[in-house]
């Protein structure tokens, strides 16, 4: 099939390329133009202002739309609202919030432009091993998309979830899911380096070990395994976690829903608190420990 | 080689029928006697009474003990260690708790009999693809035991974890692992069914594919999809869920040893949680809401 | 001081009558005229219309809205905008979002009217107690309200927290505070109840012997030292507790800030938990602990 | 009345010193002797050898314990139940775990000597405003020490909680009580800080205004009030929190009894939190970020 890439980061370029290496033909747009010759030397058609695709796509055109949820993408949304035409297929396939994509379908809808929503797991891996794909929007769209999405995906790995919002929806979730699962690890890993054990443990064997056969094994823990064979005890990396959009955005549908989810909240407040520094909570305890208790409390200038 | 099998429950019975099916000899003992005679139907060698491991089994005898922890293993540890002699070594894969293991240790090796304690994951599984085995001990042991260990185990799947009671610490951590990651997967499926797409999901599907390709793949993921398999929405069984002493364990060893662990304790909570039925915590929190804000309370023989 | 008071809940009605002790000039208005008549038994002034307030107020003209945060307060404010002039001054004295304010604050000076934002504390005690008043806006208009937060307050029971929304903003922080009290009270009363000094341990009297010099004596265990008097193993009320929308935003603003606060969103989870029965979450663990270690589950029809 | 008092720490020294204002005659010992100096100038009898309690009290005698718990206290009930004889009594004002007391008022009963545990609140506050005592022995006991506990308390402030060990059980869930209370305020005040509001809020007025009337008025928000008075932005502790054994024993019972306990429990791991310097958990977290998704790591020397 043709299709349109906008925005070639590291996932929009393993996706362009997966798709060319399965014979699609693919015309790629990217604000730096650098990036299109890249993946120009894969077989893409470049594509040098957003407003070419018009013309470098044939009709129904579709373009599948790679960038940061929120204002990046919003903006290439809105111009190729003005670029396309009736028929035309919009698909975002960023980290966006499902809430948007009910506003952007409800919009593009008026001018009979088709929006499909797809969540993207797998990483960096998703080149090689295929992606895991979770689509959302009228089902005859998703069917249209299908010969793409057998070569994107892995065996098996694309799903229609339902109406608009649905793929990004379930991917938060997924993600959601991911943070609980890492935090399930980061723990019990932490719990085995206090104790009498830890020293003489060895983390990537322990890691290979336990996905042989045990009831945790996981790709996540493959890649425990991997992180463990570089740096065996983690001394190279700070202690200092990041999150996205997504893992937030599932505590918030879990307040407005109503939903009890206390370990994949807390497994997102650990990463809160990973860059937390001179906590004031904190501070506030030992000053009230001190006050009751007269217990001491540590200057600070003082070394732990 | 030649083993004694003390206990024959649903985890002892697999790991007898494991090995003899791989040619080793297995003398099996079981209070329940008829236990015995269902494996004798694959080979093994009846013990009617404990004491006769003594004669059954060749010097030097191993006896791998598979009995709930506490009293019942106990009480056969006790047993044999009047019955074996010095150079005879004991094995305990059952639960138990690592610190039943530093004690057992020593007091048997005032007596010359040798004392491993090793964590087996796999579950009913284990019989059919191999189980994951956690050794602690000495490093002696371990290499007596490993014509034992290959057969019992996965590919790659056993691993000498260190010292005295390190075998069952580790599957204690792997268990607390297990109820974080547990507790992700069904506050994600929960957070998907309080929402607008949870209607029209398919939870089957959703389960198979985030194990093709996706961040969050696993075998427990697998298990869910079977799950959902056999009961599209979980509607035949009771939210009522229990819980063995490791994953206790692992959190009251957070606790000794100061460790924040979060997740793994919520998860565990939240099983308790489960089992609560007309929270005195919650009525009180019911009754303070209306003390102080004159907020309604619901009757306790209302309709929630 | 001549004020309007619009909305004679629980809340407007004890904040009007305390105003009216104190002899300021009341003019109310409610949308059933009944909470109206019965306030003007009081000294209240009556007012038919909410348009009728300009009128009935001298110039400039001061209005206490007091009603349901979100669309009820809304409306009010909206229609207020239309009736009032340059110089005028509302005051939302409800539960409203800090982030309506800042809206709010922003629309309504545009027309010169003033917008004062005001988190009441102190529930239905308030009245006879004084209210605990917490002021966002201008310095000036807090000044020009002074004369009625001097009544209406207890003694020292007023402060201006900041700009617009910062009154509603340290109320919410407040509430989320008063979340988190309210749970530990309630955890620590189970743990007790869970125990073998439970069935004989008096908590009316515990809760009283609390109050006397313990480091946890505060207003919330003497409520729930009133709670145990007139029901004293709470019997008499359903495990169901609900929440109000500041808990929940002072965890979305948790969220949004990456702040860490794990005990006031457990706190505000395990009220949603309270709420929820036969939870899905649950059902989807004894699923999976049944596919990988066989152990039972109970049938969804099953006795506890 | 007479009463030997071992132990003239921080406590025992307030304790001994209220009593003695009470006029009771004190006989005070403690390992290092210039303590006992310092007491006598209030009035008390000083107490060589822990044996000469035997002389200078008057029969039946009662000795009151104010030691560390754990091998300190320990060591000198082994002591006194060697040098004190049938009808004496034995109290443990330290905060010793209820087990302890258990086994202890046992072995005691076989020599007819009585044990009281008692739980004391109120910190370094207790010899002004008097102290908040919880008894767990026999009723009998209890009735013996009520002139001492008349004087020694706040009004009102001491109650028979039941059982040996009912004191200091009851002592434990309090202060489970206490760290989840104080662990809301430090959250609460955490998120002020983090907020646009924060650079311009003073917490001290905030805390003394939060005790007028509003429901989380309490007196660990009068001590607030009092830490942010000499320190308002907390510059001059340290972000490090200890914590004593009840806080842990209270979430041990919480496992023991099945009893979910969020709040009290993520309030004593946020103490271990503060004290885990460069985490293996979050180290773990930021590595497998990397690992799937490219995510930058920063190395471990960087700056946060």
């Amino acid at each position: 099939m043709d299709i349109g890439i906008v925005g070639l980061g590291r996932m929009g370029m393993n996706i362009a390329g997966r798709l060319l290496g399965a014979g699609h033909r693919v015309v790629a747009w990217n604000r730096t133009h650098s990036k299109v010759e890249e993946i120009v030397t894969q077989g893409a058609i470049p594509c040098e202002r957003l407003v070419d695709l018009k013309t470098l796509l044939p009709v129904p055109r579709i373009v599948w739309i790679m960038l940061p949820a929120g204002n990046p993408t919003e903006q290439i949304v809105n111009s190729l609202a003005e670029i396309l035409e009736p028929g035309d297929m919009i698909i975002d396939g960023g980290n966006t919030n499902y809430q948007d994509d009910l506003r952007r379908s409800r919009s593009l809808n008026t001018q009979q432009i088709a929006y499909v929503d797809i969540g993207v797991s797998g990483g960096i891996w998703g080149r090689k091993l295929g992606f895991c794909l979770m689509v959302g929007g009228n089902p005859s769209d998703f069917e249209t998309l299908m010969p793409i999405l057998d070569d994107l995906a892995a065996q098996d790995g694309y799903m229609f979830c339902g109406d608009h919002g649905a793929g990004h929806f379930v991917k938060m979730i997924h993600n959601g899911i991911e943070y609980g699962m890492m935090q399930a690890y980061a723990e019990g890993f932490n719990l085995l380096e206090h104790s009498p054990y830890g020293p003489t443990l060895d983390y990537q064997a322990l890691s290979h070990l336990w996905n042989q056969g045990s009831v945790i094994r996981s790709w996540l823990l493959e890649l425990a395994e991997q992180g463990f064979a570089d740096d065996p005890k983690l001394t190279k990396v700070r202690a200092f976690v990041q999150d996205s959009g997504e893992g937030k955005w599932a505590i918030q549908h879990a307040l407005a829903s109503s939903t009890p989810a206390p370990v994949l909240t807390m497994a997102l407040m650990e990463r809160f608190r990973s860059r937390e520094e001179n906590s004031f909570a904190d501070r506030l305890l030992a000053t009230l420990r001190n006050r009751f208790g007269g217990h001491a409390v540590f200057p600070a200038d003082s070394e732990k």
